[in-house]
């Protein structure tokens, strides 16, 4: 996607064919800025403190992880040893696994010396897929924008939860790559974004691509979305998900469940945009997905710009009072109304995803 | 309640007999100062800027503003001026136009030199009322809370939304006097508090009126309730109102809706305390609540301490986005398991509504 009119996607090598450069989103909306990641240490740093986050984004640069830790030692131990540190670093991302099993599983049987290439070829590749699986979810969701477009006169009224733009990929973006596609076709579209506390990346990420590409938006609250739909102000939602499980539970960030019930309230279609890695086959039920507890802190204070322009953090709370910080909540799939794959939109059920993925269903039926 | 040991009401007469004092809600939790209210034009302003806010305090404050304004000309033409300015500060609260319909009632048969005295004198009933409605409230929700304790072993933990206690009143509060009561009585309680973005009543009001009183609570985001309640993490909701129709919809802070639809889907009761001026028996229908729309700069800023300790207003979103603010949302009363009222607590509905008011029922079968 372009900023101001350059190019750009989220993550990329830098010239010196090693060093891997990534967009540091912890900074945006107020500052654009980029970092360096030298070491596997430093790529799982900078997937834990979500310099870099969004599920394909953490998967992507996990598997650039394990190339770094590589070019410092091929060996066995310490190629078991990065993927264990990267696994270690958010334990909600169905793609952070499945990036991790692919590279090991490709590495393992290579002998040390030719690790390092494989690695970094395989990380790019990934980068690649994941670009191209988002043009596919842009195009198939595309047709459900198209479709509300032409039921109603005027604009057609988007509500997202946090950033599933490009910046949560590596470029496209999932719940948001059909509407830069609507908005470049022509077709009028208005998104409401909601701000996603704690960490707002709504109000931070979402608000910030869109403004770059010119796609009108509205900043709201996360209490307002229900609100607008019983005004009849959304026509449809779509959010991202960081792991969805065989039978279409969707695990996603925290509060996606609750615009999913004043949806179904609401009969307003409740999309949920996905790359297939970000699939868990192993999951039926969502409620066994792990739920990352994060720091109180996150709860308790905010950063934003201060009058100066300068990022001020600042504390919400009185001195004493503590949070509690679950990232993720599980939308049960009857309050889903389909899946956008790059494979195609289906019942959000284990047998919508089966027609897309007639591979699972035939070990299904073997097992 | 106590602050610090010191009892104290959220308004009260000054020494001289006229002044108006209330304590400065927009500092709070940050700093703990009062503010003195000396013209209708500073009543007027205290509560278009939320110095003072909740629905009962508001008709409270508007009450002290009628008396304010005819102190200093006690005439009919000031009279209407001072209802007129004060009935446009807000649009939601039921609990305004009760109190101003009720002053002018009492008001206007009077001659002119009657009046200032008449109207502090009733300025100060409304607030010994509204003491005595919360106390009633207290007492008839404690009952659901002493329930939910015998039902389990250990914690009965509850949830709120937004500022419905005693700072919301003139003291007790609506949907914590109940859980003051508890906590007084040994009930092991414990509050998750919603921290009710964009004016965060919750983290800044609600959980340094809990801290002050001692009673165990946790801030949490918005978007975190429907989790708690999916994993078994709460026992019943509670919240206040700031309009409650004659058929039991309820007008309530942002966001209200959506806990109560979370607590549906997970068969968490969701109660609603309300002091009867807060009824408004000329509406049916909850979607006919005029609902506030606040100025965008509440979404895309927020106030806290920076690391000095000096209130910091900070931006959170990119520049050029733009937001928007609305205020309240209405929770129809099919989510609504029962009313806590000072009358007691009845369905939330016509029928259950006009058991506690057999006038209200009296003049229904007449019309």
């Amino acid at each position: 996607m372009k900023i101001d009119g350059q190019l750009y996607r989220s993550i990329w090598l830098d010239d010196d064919g090693s060093t891997v450069v990534v967009i540091d989103q912890t900074r945006l909306p107020h500052k654009f800025g980029t970092r360096k990641l030298r070491t596997v240490e430093e790529a799982a740093h900078a997937i834990s403190t979500m310099v870099v986050r969004g599920a394909p984004l953490i998967g992507a640069t996990a598997a650039y992880g394990v190339a770094l830790a590589l070019a410092e030692d091929p060996s066995n131990a310490n190629l078991e040893n990065a993927i264990m540190l990267l696994a270690g670093t958010r334990p909600t991302a169905a793609n952070l696994r499945w990036a991790l099993e692919d590279l090991g599983r490709r590495l393992r049987p290579l002998a040390v010396e030719e690790r390092v290439a494989v690695a970094y070829r395989r990380a790019a590749e990934i980068c690649d897929e994941d670009v191209a699986i988002n043009r596919a979810i842009g195009e198939n969701g595309l047709v459900l924008v198209e479709e509300a477009a032409e039921s109603k006169d005027g604009t057609v009224n988007v509500l997202t939860h946090c950033n599933a733009g490009w910046l949560a990929t590596v470029d496209w973006g999932t719940a948001l790559a059909p509407l830069y596609m609507a908005y470049d076709k022509g077709i009028p579209v208005h998104v409401w974004v909601d701000e996603t506390r704690p960490r707002n990346q709504g109000a931070a990420l979402t608000a910030w691509e869109l403004a770059r590409h010119g796609v009108p938006h509205t900043v709201i609250v996360d209490n307002a979305g229900g609100h607008l739909m019983q005004c009849g102000m959304v026509d449809l939602c779509i959010t991202g998900t960081d792991r969805t499980t065989a039978r279409g539970d969707v695990c996603n960030k925290i509060g996606t469940y609750l615009k999913a019930l004043a949806a179904s309230d609401n009969d307003v279609p409740f999309y949920v945009a996905l790359p297939h890695p970000s699939i868990d086959w192993s999951l039926a039920d969502g409620a066994e997905t792990p739920i990352e507890q994060r720091d109180e802190d996150e709860v308790l204070t905010i950063t934003g710009r201060d009058e100066s322009g300068q990022e001020t953090k600042v504390a919400l709370t009185p001195a004493g009072s503590r949070a509690a910080n679950y990232a993720f909540d599980v939308t049960p799939a009857r309050l889903v109304t389909a899946l956008i794959t790059d494979r195609g939109v289906c019942d959000a059920s284990e047998k919508g995803l089966l027609t897309l993925f007639p591979d699972r269903a035939a070990e299904a039926a073997a097992s």
